[in-house]
């Protein structure tokens, strides 16, 4: 792995050089997810059938779109029954954490008649897209899906990308009857995000959709947004690491290949006060890439996107971190979590040289839907304020309201809403 | 105003004339915005001042594009000493209300050294777009800065379009003071939204832009979604009543003309139990449509999407209000409270004859930029949520990660990514 000298010009060019990787920067793609998304809205089921021919190889009518009852008993016998154990075990743990997000609704009362409040609903429908295809990710199922779940979501539509076979990946199957899904149909790609969007014969419309895919998921969710909400965008996977010279380097090395692994476009990158650290990880990753399978992708994606970067001081490297905005940020230092005090920007925090990031990718609880490409400064983790909303209440009494009717008139007046003061003046004019 | 009975089919058509007023149907504006968005990305601070002389008519130039504080000063002395008061006193209210809303950091720990949670920080430093020309709305500057500053958002840049006299509004800049807007820019339309998502050599790229505008703004924001966080993309104004036969027609009839006031695309519907209540209302509105200085706008508003509709039971008028979603619900009934409970959809919930609807925009607290055009079945009302963001916290202890360090190896290994199960497995392999 490349190993630089952090300054201002290295960091500026990392910035812009990381960015590119935006599916905000794929402007190409549009129009071809546009036109998909129009025949779907148009054409229905009939362009979702299409569609699956043409990009997926498999034929899929009326009768085979849906998940049967038998195709999931198939995939657990298919399924090695000590990984549905896990995932069992990993979906404790997950529901566990997101338990803890719950919000509630609340008032606040005054004695003059006064309440205010805040009603949370749940979302009535989702949408959760899972990608098919080589990589089969049965985590991913139960990451969308258990936020959603704990909210109340009174019904979750998965759609999924079948194989030429016409079937879904038995893992993916099983980890969604697992996690709670009710409705699974084999559809991927831009013209499923159309279809949750604006429902077909067969796939009812839903109020928001989430989960990652490719480029071409995330520009349709990108253009679907408004008419239901979505996510995030989901850009490629980052890893950024902390570390100090107490950082073991075997474990820095194979914890930024966890991520180089994902896809070319994958980011790892460590920030160390270390020199000799730097040396050591550029050294144990060598190692690593020629034993690993994935090491092909490992290799384009560090060429990239891999950088070693060392920093003069610890405030330097955080400041660094914060500026990247990682999805994933590990901390391997003396003192992490005086460290984690200052990081303002990052997806998932893993604190410590025994929290490598893939115990959050399966199993500790927190959800692995991260903010990617930067938009940690402003998005957060999928969690289950994304299957709620809010709605304000607002009761007065007479007697309350009419403390205030004067003020509200005068403030109305002088926007010039006139019916807007109305409103309130008629119901004391006849006293 | 038009009086129908509902039925399956008057619902469906209702909802569809509804949602053409929405802004993702306006793509004939889009290529447009994109235009000035680009220009903005490529020419900065030139490009707003060529667009605002070209659509403000005013000269702006990098001397004057900032508002001084002499320009503030100058607004104290203009603007009316009980409107100031008014404001302030508003302030209070809303600042009350949106302290509720505050989310805190948290986390769990076990025993054997395991801890989990969540990391809240504000977002640093936010965009609010006020709309300005002939409406001047002091009270939305209010609603949208104080969510920010309460959530702890360090620096908050307001836009608003400046006067053909290159001077924004004294109430405006006074709202913005009181409010605590940190630094003014006098641009608007698409092109401040481009200098707020992409930054100027003037104004500086923020990580959100919250505020209403105009159907140029809207596509605008929209555009730039992912590259910054938006808060969400508003439509006209909307109220629906639910009222039986218990409701005062002559308080009805004001509400629903005071966001049919809004603009010609604004919607006030009444939804009743009760035949008389309907024909009281609709003649009470035709005496009002006369007195009102606004009577023209409220009459097209009303010609276009107003609606009074007759439902058989108090059930049927909660499900069209359910699926119309509207952003503001008033309930006038016998027992607001129990129609309440069964309301899922609505920016938000006005209780009994004495909570109209201005209360909520001037005056109560809740804030009134709210989901418009049917996204309350998925969006909120602003709030402290938009101006924070969330980071997961994960630390593992040794033991902690050796007691679960198979079963994610067999996680990762299920989903063929060997870097991931090695991350985990050199953490043990010298033991």
């Amino acid at each position: 792995m490349r190993i630089q000298h952090l300054d201002q010009t290295t960091r500026q060019n990392l910035l812009e050089d990381l960015l590119k990787r935006s599916p905000n920067q794929y402007g190409e793609y549009e129009q071809g997810v546009l036109e998909i998304l129009d025949a779907v809205r148009k054409e229905k089921d009939k362009a979702l059938f299409d569609y699956t021919e043409k990009f997926d190889h498999a034929k899929i009518d009326a009768e085979t779109l849906r998940v049967t009852e038998e195709e999931i008993e198939e995939a657990y016998r298919l399924v090695d029954p000590d990984l549905v154990r896990i995932i069992r075990k990993a979906l404790e743990n997950i529901r566990a954490y997101h338990e803890k997000q719950r919000q509630y609704s609340w008032f606040d009362s005054r004695p003059d008649g006064t309440i205010l409040g805040q009603k949370v609903t749940p979302l009535k429908r989702v949408g959760v897209y899972v990608p098919g295809g080589k990589a089969v990710y049965p985590s991913s199922v139960l990451m969308n899906i258990v936020p959603a779940k704990v909210a109340g979501v009174e019904e979750i539509v998965m759609v999924t990308p079948p194989g030429p076979n016409g079937k879904v990946a038995p893992n993916t199957l099983v980890a969604a009857r697992e996690a709670g899904a009710d409705v699974i149909y084999k559809v991927g790609g831009a013209q499923a995000v159309g279809a949750l969007a604006y429902g077909t014969e067969s796939i009812p419309k839903v109020d928001k959709i989430v989960g990652p895919g490719n480029i071409y998921v995330a520009l349709a969710k990108k253009a679907v947004y408004g008419h239901v909400s979505i996510d995030a965008i989901a850009g490629p996977s980052e890893i950024l690491v902390i570390a100090d010279d107490s950082a073991n380097p075997r474990y820095v090395a194979a914890d930024l290949l966890s991520q180089a692994e994902h896809d070319e476009l994958a980011s790892a990158i460590l920030v160390t006060t270390s020199e000799t650290l730097a040396k050591e990880v550029s050294d144990q990753v060598e190692t690593f890439v020629q034993e690993l399978s994935r090491g092909e992708i490992i290799q384009k994606s560090l060429d990239r996107y891999g950088y070693i970067l060392v920093a003069e001081t610890m405030e330097e490297a955080i400041d660094t971190a914060n500026e990247i905005a990682s999805e994933h940020l590990e901390i391997q230092t003396r003192n992490p979590y005086e460290v984690m005090t200052k990081i303002r920007n990052a997806g998932a925090i893993f604190i410590g040289e025994y929290s490598s990031e893939p115990l959050g990718d399966y199993f500790a609880g927190p959800n692995h839907v991260l903010p990617t490409n930067g938009t940690a400064k402003f998005f957060s983790p999928l969690s289950v304020d994304d299957f709620i909303k809010k709605s304000s209440i607002i009761s007065y009494s007479k007697d309350a309201l009419y403390k205030v009717h004067e003020d509200i008139e005068a403030f109305a007046a002088a926007e010039q809403l006139t019916a807007h003061a109305n409103s309130v003046k008629v119901r004391f004019e006849e006293e």
